[in-house]
């Protein structure tokens, strides 16, 4: 029996590097989950292969900041001159609907939701040591040293964040991490403060 | 990785009546679990078949009373002329040996614990419906009428305190229910405020 029958804005945050995508996408790869990934809309081009309504909702910058401005978006950042963000109707309409939301963002923006939804769940993703955030942004790829150090040090920033959130979980291995979320979203359903309406109806009816 | 490494204290209560005592056996027989169930300390004389420090921790009044006295019991309460109660010592040493600590006990009783021990998990075994409660009150034996009244009365009165509560869990199965509680407690561990103090130790090492 369940006392909640909304669904949960499941928050998954954390340092860049940390593994947030990969980690996503193993929850998403779990049997029997009832998740829904919000899809992202960006000002950015389409690039090949990519699809509307799947990788982004792609939009002009105008309609993006006319959003803003009516208060629909429900976090944005702009990174390296485009506009990438969570529309707030489609998240809210899902969870009306007894789904749960998953969002996967950046710190800054998890900081929006927070104040907007204080009601999500705020997992902050860790990674297992600095060393292993430090080589994760390493192995990327052939960027500088100094882009690398600078990353990091943002990423060390972060990680100062994580007394915000509701939850930490160390991702030194992706399922284990995303086993440990799936327990969290079923346990947060019975939490007083999701159940108390439900269970105030059932002292009611009789 | 575990970041927490200390066991968590279970609250197990709810209404006269509920099934709080079936729910805490399925709950010890659920495969792999490491729980520990806390043996109370009572007055009250050994019965046959019972066995000291399983069923109870069998003392005189006036050593219960000296507990008291010395601040040993975790919570304690008074039922028809004799003395039943948690003791602190035992419960402490589990939970730093990183066991899980589980009490079934009376609303009166979790809410000493509350004051006690803050972190501990309050969960609350509510009723599917208060048809059902009373139906399991009146179903215990050959009790009058208004003996069952009285108690359905007090149940409803110890309803109301389920907001005080940190989860709340129907008892519409036992086996759904003990698995609920099973799930809450694994997540309870990747909790913030459990996993804060080994995060930071994360960060100091390197």
């Amino acid at each position: 029996m369940k006392l909640d029958d909304k669904g949960i804005l499941v928050v998954l945050s954390g340092p860049s590097g940390v593994g947030k995508g990969t980690i996503r996408k193993a929850l998403f790869e779990m049997e029997g989950h009832d998740l829904i990934y919000s899809v992202s809309m960006t000002t950015r081009k389409m690039r090949l292969g990519e699809v509307e309504g799947k990788d982004y909702f792609f939009v002009s910058r105008e309609e993006f900041e006319e959003k803003i401005k009516n208060g629909e978006m429900l976090e944005y950042a702009e990174f390296v001159g485009n506009y990438y963000g969570t529309p707030l109707k489609y998240v809210k309409e899902q969870l009306n609907e007894g789904h749960e939301v998953v969002l996967e963002i950046e710190i800054q923006g998890a900081t929006q939701v927070k104040s907007k939804m204080p009601h999500a769940v705020f997992i902050f993703i860790a990674p297992p040591s600095l060393k292993a955030l430090h080589d994760r942004l390493t192995s990327r790829g052939t960027e500088s040293e100094e882009l690398i150090q600078k990353r990091f040090d943002k990423a060390l920033n972060e990680m100062h964040m994580a007394y915000m959130y509701d939850y930490i979980v160390v991702n030194d291995d992706v399922h284990n991490a995303a086993e440990k979320i799936m327990t969290i979203i079923k346990a947060e359903h019975a939490r007083t403060e999701r159940t108390i309406h439900g269970y105030e109806k059932l002292l009611e009816v009789e």
